[in-house]
């Protein structure tokens, strides 16, 4: 239902009824009511879900062989997924939902998720060691928020982010 | 006067008397309002004064030995400027103040002028030469942007500029 709902808002907006989302999901439009009682409840859940699938990977890298691809891939991936989901995000935004105080619990666990993979890297010697956590979570926060900036193009958001980690690795290939 | 109201407005906020403006700056209340007809004219008035300022130090340093050192000494600056400011920028933009619309000029002035040093900086090897002007922009406003993330410390704005920086550079020292 929430993938159903989530192709239904990307594709149509967030005014798209929630007759649509059902029928994408193959389900009743009662079943959607009675697990969301209102759309808001059902975008907040759609983010939830996005950020706990997110986890789902970094948590899955926190024993991986390599520290620093298992750090890069998690932070390409945050930053893929905020920047693909913008759009729906600002609609919602300027409809009233604050999404980032509704989704924080998924945040925190975002972060914590993060903070093992960043301190592993740091262990293993390919991330420099004067570097925490909210300074790599503003650097991905900030690439993300800048991504939208004027002037963007498509490979933007990827060479930000390559700078951004070229910045933090203690060695350089070339 | 741009000086007076600046000290007033940060000390006292957007709501502090015009009186107070022109005592601080030993002029009548009349002469205030003769160039500034409204506090927001007042305002926007600084915020490109001070753009204006930061252009004029870029244009000096245009012709630099060291166009690396250059463009960072430029880059430390703009950060500095737009994190220190942003307590007065918030307040105003929530009193419906858009200070980016009404600097825009002011804006543009700033990108040719960090379009010169990141070309220059490029020609000498110093600086990555896929890296285009959006790419800095982005990284530099997303900086600013970041500072105010929660769990932000005092130097947390300098550190993440360095791993911009870092990884903006052609070579490494350590």
């Amino acid at each position: 239902m929430l993938e159903a709902a989530e192709v239904v808002f990307a594709s149509q907006g967030v005014g798209a009824p929630v007759d649509e989302i059902a029928r994408q999901a193959g389900v009743g439009v009662g079943t959607v009511y009675r697990h969301f009682p209102t759309k808001e409840a059902l975008y907040q859940a759609i983010v939830v879900d996005r950020m706990t699938q997110l986890v789902r990977e970094a948590d899955g890298l926190a024993t991986a062989e390599d520290p620093g691809a298992a750090l890069f891939a998690v932070l390409s991936r945050i930053v893929e997924v905020a920047t693909q989901k913008r759009d729906l995000a600002d609609a919602l935004s300027r409809a009233g939902i604050d999404v980032k105080t509704a989704s924080s619990d998924a945040f925190g666990e975002m972060r914590r998720a993060v903070d093992v993979l960043l301190r592993r890297a740091q262990a293993a010697g390919v991330v420099r060691a004067d570097v925490n956590l909210p300074d790599l979570v503003g650097l991905v926060a900030g690439t993300c928020l800048a991504a939208d900036h004027p002037g963007s193009d498509a490979g933007m958001t990827s060479r930000m982010l390559g700078i951004v980690w070229d910045g933090l690795r203690t060695s350089h290939a070339g």
